[in-house]
């Protein structure tokens, strides 16, 4: 069976395209969600159908193989990634932008402490392998680099690329530690310490 | 059977301690190797005998579960780790001693780029679970935190606590980034930032 095959059959047996569009969006919500608590290898389709309350037989109409629904757990952290960028860069000031970031990633240190950076923990494991799904989440990586740099290339900046560099890192670093030792104050404290930093490139 | 019913088993069937030694130590060496390369889960018992040219038979003798080699693996890192700190410490100077450290870490830049940190993403994986190699996993992080606090106290740094902190998230961070994005030039310019941040701290 083609792919234009399956969906007119299935199209056939479930009336109405929202229905099927909201099935799909809660299994790949589900994905993000799951492989974030438990990461990819320890998930079966079984726990992400379940979580998303789709039956099992359903998941297959989506998504074929675990892989397939990795890809689209990666998408949707570039499409929440474009979506707080583009709120961020409401805002007219790129220090209070990137400040606004930090602080968002302090807001969620408890389930950083729990389970992880949700993006960069997925990265790291997928970045293991060397078949196709490390490369959507290194693409992930560099859009956030490539916002972060473009903040501080508007502070005047020269070094905008190793400031962005290391900014990220410093971020994904306090993740590690923050879950290893489940400790949201060390987040929270680096937070802090950035947000310092990000004022003194600013100048203020 | 017991344990030591089944040391004698084995005792009487392979002759020499010396030997069954070093086949459990090869073992442990294959499993920190495969886990650093393939992640915990994506593993198996005969991916690490395979590895380590121990027939799968006899890795049960020494290891019942893939957690105890987990294990094992964690209290080999311990061991490197305090192997390392010994030989550092025989430095005079511990400004010294610290950009000896972030030396090691550049100089394992390619095996990052390609597998990441061995500890940091063997750790990660580990603290998404919550049933005991977190745990064994996040000691092993506190033995570094501390030996790299008290360099900092040595330096006469009251916060030398968050420094150290800070040094450990910055290059966990950048080995994340070094290995999502394949490019071990970012751990170079993260030594060159941290060794001039260190000298910066230590005053000359």
């Amino acid at each position: 069976m083609t792919d234009s095959e399956s969906a007119v059959t299935a199209g056939a047996a479930r009336p109405g395209r929202s229905g099927r569009g909201g099935k799909r969006e809660r299994l790949v919500q589900a994905a993000v969600q799951v492989f974030h608590e438990q990461g990819v290898e320890r998930t079966t389709l079984g726990d992400i159908a379940r979580t998303a309350e789709v039956p099992l037989g359903n998941v297959y109409y989506y998504f074929k193989t675990k892989d397939q629904l990795v890809e689209a757990a990666v998408d949707a952290h570039c499409a929440r990634l474009g979506a707080l960028t583009a709120r961020l860069d409401a805002l007219p000031d790129p220090a209070a932008r990137l400040k606004e970031l930090v602080a968002g990633w302090v807001g969620e240190r408890a389930t950083a402490a729990r389970f992880g950076c949700p993006f960069g923990t997925l990265a790291t494991e997928l970045a293991k392998r060397d078949d196709g799904p490390d490369q959507a989440a290194a693409k992930a990586v560099r859009a956030l680099l490539d916002w972060v740099e473009s903040q501080f290339t508007q502070l005047g900046r020269a070094d905008a690329a190793a400031l962005a560099v290391e900014l990220v890192a410093a971020h994904q670093g306090i993740s590690v530690l923050t879950h290893t030792l489940r400790d949201p104050g060390l987040m929270a404290a680096q937070g802090e310490r950035l947000r310092e930093w990000i004022d003194g490139i600013a100048g203020r």
